[in-house]
């Protein structure tokens, strides 16, 4: 692997390495990195800017006694490979192999699980909390960057912590941006602290001058005097942090090694709660993610050479995503009550082009779902149509204002749920697996997934028009492949369309496993069973006519959704046929009851039977 | 009512009225919402801290047309009196009546709905962005309470508001407490600026200062002058407004009407996002309330001579949510792993006698829901058993952190959810009606209900054992009467009971309606019918063995919950039967899927038949 990486075993090694073996040793980590994730995957950007600050961390600190906290976990690399992971550090975001973040149970270097953004302060807090009670005594930091800086619990938690503790640290890894550039006013301020490092000097240098003027009158050099501490505090360009009671130190160049291990040690031995604000350079040390570093933030495997990605995508087969992305500007060309909200996900939800397009009517609220879907509302309320595009798992911050501020004033905002269902390699805290149930039960909200692009397409059109609020859902995968439809008719919401009749049984499938159900059943065919399908279109309303209709035709019936069972859209379905008082038996085919693990899509669908071969299996295997 | 109040009929009016007449006009309005409240029961001291306030937004401005926001919306009762709503005040929080929030349905001078806290400058923005992108003027002000402040969402949205709008004012009003005394850094940062009105003064002085000064050098000189800007800037005591892209003006004085229009009108005419602080009194007026205000925050009807209870409460039946709060202290002198953590909410989850007992382990980190559960979770990756103590309602603020910190890592944390189930006076925004279907749906987690106050002290000393996630939900009501256990049996996790057999039925009841469900086999006895009650004990994992045990012996079965029917208990069930292949009709009874009216608890669990009479309705009128 490289001179240095070769003999770090454990994060303990890094303290026998001088200034310039670390930078060397920050070279080779750089190099295996980005060798991996080109094979593999993964996010590139974020972990090739804190290469430095990750070696300056295990220079000072000694985890696991010392506690070290990524917010969000993707830029946890280096980390894992001096953590003693270095010998399976390939087989990250692999099935069985490492995760692509911070996890407890790899290492005991990782005192905390994240995924999603902005825990990371919350998570410190709390070990700080259990640590004073139990009079232990250890260091506690958590690194967080710009972007997650925005989300409002780690505000809360800022705001929190000299209430809790008076000994941990935050750094502040700014590297202007989250995953897209950077929003909000809190960057400015960032931007202007980088912008004018002299800040710290002058304030210095008027506080020596306040101190030093001979012909000054005697209140005011009483009230100067008085106040000196607050002129201190008022001339630091760092008042955002002071006014929640952090000392701050910075900001510092976060590749830096000899400066961030010096500032690092500094801290360990102040007082207080203090917050280091250093700058680093998303993508340092790889020309095509520095350049690009939204497109390295998280990437298919690539040539390590050209930058460009290994996948030779000849079909041309469009995602959901860019389905939705090029539907909703075809809608807004016609609309001008439709606008766009993302938080953070510009690119990931297909809103790039449409943001380009219509810049008034796009909004980016930064990593911050909660104001999103409440901002959103309010812009219903005035008469507008606006679209929220978040993913499945993202959503879920969102939740109560999803109830409280747009389902009880029933306000017609479309949610288009990126990433619903499996999403694969990010794992566990990214999948997309609980949507429908936790929308299913919230009064007044239409639940649709469409079983192709063109229904995608189509349901858009529906909702935006539709004067009550609609959540679509679709999953993170190329669509059907079918062509773009340029009229877009509408769909009744709450109608389920049966796609072919059968005589032996029936299949409701919902969303992304309409079309494995079409599949199924023509494998079925083939084995002397004929299946009706039915793609129901929505989980709510539910279209009870329609259920009504099959439960006449046969007694055998298989749901199948891309959904955790408990509470989802077979569920829904037993729960219909039970309040009809319809005794049948329906075979629910879902997810299981548990957190699935990161793997590729396919082996995961594979393995719980949400493929065509899985229906067909599940059928052959019923009872009756 | 009241010389000037009579003739205020709508918003308008109010500007006819000169200083002195508004201040007559505020003393008349006192006068009529204490009565009122005092009658009905609701928030009294907020809205006593905003009387002078709401005048002066309204001399000032002119709703409809500008839209004024009151942030949760339990302060606007003035705000109701004069927009129209004067002769229908008195029915406020009745059934049929005015709501205790905002609500657009009441008046279009109530832009959005509101009832949980930090929304107000969301929905601001929303609007703001409509009126921006349709190019119509008008003035948005949103009103904020410093506790609410400390809720994520409403940094989320300070720090967008500069990329949708600069035209919008956010009015602080500072009383220096949420519904219990206030937290956190940022409380100390404004009880600094209320502290130190000179403040402004000196920056004044000290900009002269620097000005002035003969005997500088160049160097300085010129740094200063160059730098000026930013140095009046970092005088400012405002620096976090400011630096989040505000204008700040303040701290006003909240109950002088003259200085507030004046200040009101300034900021309606100057450029840019506006933030005006202004320190109010809560309970302003009214003496009892202005000494324990967190007393009348919430109220039930009281006597106005003696701000005593007009309850007499003889039968001294303890809530559950006392129940909780003994039964926990009980626990925590024998464990010394137990904390506490709530949300704002000390004193409405009983948490108030184990803060001052156990003051090290007790956590009330304010209206930060996200954060209160993660740094729960961190607590408890340390070792640690904190019980997070919340209301329903407001546990959908944490729904994802519940999720991707707690759940994902199956920490050890309780959930302590008080008031699940109907609210009653609080209405739809309040109300805890969805929690069994968005709990049990989550991944290792426990999902449980006691059927008494028994049970409840012996779920807690369970859970906190258990070793996994846990919630227990409990409704907002006096407990069955039952002793208080001195000792606490644990219980088998997932367990039922059967706590009557009888041949011809079965009522499968959890949590609140376990007790109704016995009273029904009581009343249905004397139908000659003979009815089995299981009290389910826990939604999940759920009891499939009783399940099992009970379609042996009987095909009839009911379900009940005092939980929305989509996705709950009930529906549990039905998935289980169906999953087992178990062809047993089941009736689900529980809550319907809209949102709920405000009204006495009781009134609405009779219209929903979850009573005893309810319950035997439902058996009597069964088809089989």
């Amino acid at each position: 692997m490289g001179r240095f990486l070769d003999v770090i075993r454990s994060s303990g090694d890094i303290k026998n390495l001088g200034i310039q073996e670390l930078s060397e040793l920050a070279a080779e980590i750089r190099s295996e990195i980005i060798s991996v994730v080109a094979n593999n995957g993964g996010h590139l950007a974020s972990n090739l800017g804190v290469v430095e600050l990750t070696l300056a961390l295990h220079s000072v600190f000694q985890p696991p006694r010392d506690k070290i906290i990524w917010d969000v976990g993707h830029q946890c690399y280096t980390h894992k490979i001096i953590t003693g992971r270095k010998s399976v550090f390939h087989t990250i975001r692999t099935q069985g192999g490492l995760s692509g973040f911070s996890n407890p149970a790899e290492s005991e270097c990782d005192p905390f699980g994240t995924g999603h953004a902005s825990t990371s302060i919350s998570a410190a807090l709390g070990i700080a909390a259990a640590r004073d009670l139990k009079k232990e005594k250890f260091n506690i930091v958590s690194i967080i960057g710009d972007g997650a800086l925005t989300g409002g619990m780690a505000f809360e938690a800022l705001n929190n912590a000299s209430s809790v503790t008076d000994n941990m640290i935050v750094v502040l890894n700014d590297n202007e941006m989250s995953i897209n550039k950077n929003v909000g006013a809190f960057a400015s301020y960032l931007s202007n602290i980088r912008l004018n490092p002299g800040f710290i000097k002058i304030r210095k240098d008027l506080r020596t001058l306040v101190k030093s003027i001979p012909a000054i009158g005697k209140k005011m050099l009483s009230a100067a005097e008085r106040l000196e501490d607050q002129i201190t505090y008022f001339f630091v360009p760092n008042v955002f942090f002071e006014s929640l009671g952090f000392s701050y130190l910075g900001p510092f160049d976060g590749h830096n090694i000899e400066q961030l291990i010096a500032t690092l040690e500094k801290a360990k031995h102040m007082e207080g709660n203090k917050l280091i604000h250093i700058v680093t350079q998303k993508g340092r040390g790889y020309s095509f993610a520095e350049k690009n570093s939204s497109k390295f933030h998280g990437i298919a495997p690539f040539h390590v050479e050209s930058g460009q990605s290994r996948e030779q995508n000849t079909s041309k087969i469009p995602t959901y995503t860019e389905v939705f992305g090029q539907a909703l500007i075809r809608l807004a060309e016609q609309d001008k009550r439709i606008t766009a909200i993302t938080a953070a996900m510009t690119e990931g939800t297909g809103l790039k082009d449409f943001a380009k397009k219509f810049p008034d009517r796009f909004f980016d609220v930064g990593i911050a779902e909660e104001h999103a879907v409440t901002f959103a509302a309010a812009m219903a309320s005035q008469g507008l149509r606006p679209v929220v595009a978040l993913y499945s798992t993202f959503l879920q911050r969102g939740f109560d204002q999803l109830i409280h501020d747009v389902c009880i004033q029933k306000l017609p905002v479309t949610f288009a749920i990126d990433r619903a269902g499996v999403v694969g390699e990010d794992g566990a805290t990214h999948n997309g697996v609980f949507d429908l149930s936790y929308l299913r039960m919230i009064p007044n909200l239409a639940v649709m997934a469409p079983g192709d692009e063109q229904e995608l397409q189509a349901m858009l059109k529906t909702a935006v028009d539709y004067g009550g609020p609609v959540a679509i859902r679709y999953p993170r995968r190329s669509s059907v492949g079918l062509p773009v439809a340029e009229s877009l008719p509408e769909i009744e919401v709450g109608k389920a369309e049966v796609l072919c009749e059968g005589k032996d049984l029936a299949i409701l499938a919902i969303g992304s496993m309409v079309f494995p159900a079409m599949l199924a059943a023509e494998k079925l065919m083939s084995n002397g069973i004929s299946a009706t399908v039915v793609n129901m279109r929505s989980v709510k309303p539910l279209d009870g006519e329609m259920i009504l209709h099959i439960v006449k035709k046969t007694r055998r019936i298989f749901t199948v959704e891309e959904n955790v069972v408990s509470g989802g859209f077979g569920s829904s379905v037993a729960e219909f046929l039970q309040q009809n008082n319809i005794p049948v038996h329906i075979t629910i085919i879902g997810l299981p009851d548990e957190f699935l693990p990161h793997a590729p899509q396919e082996m995961i669908l594979e393995k719980y039977g949400l493929t065509p071969e899985g229906i067909v299996k599940a059928v052959l295997g019923s009872a009756n």
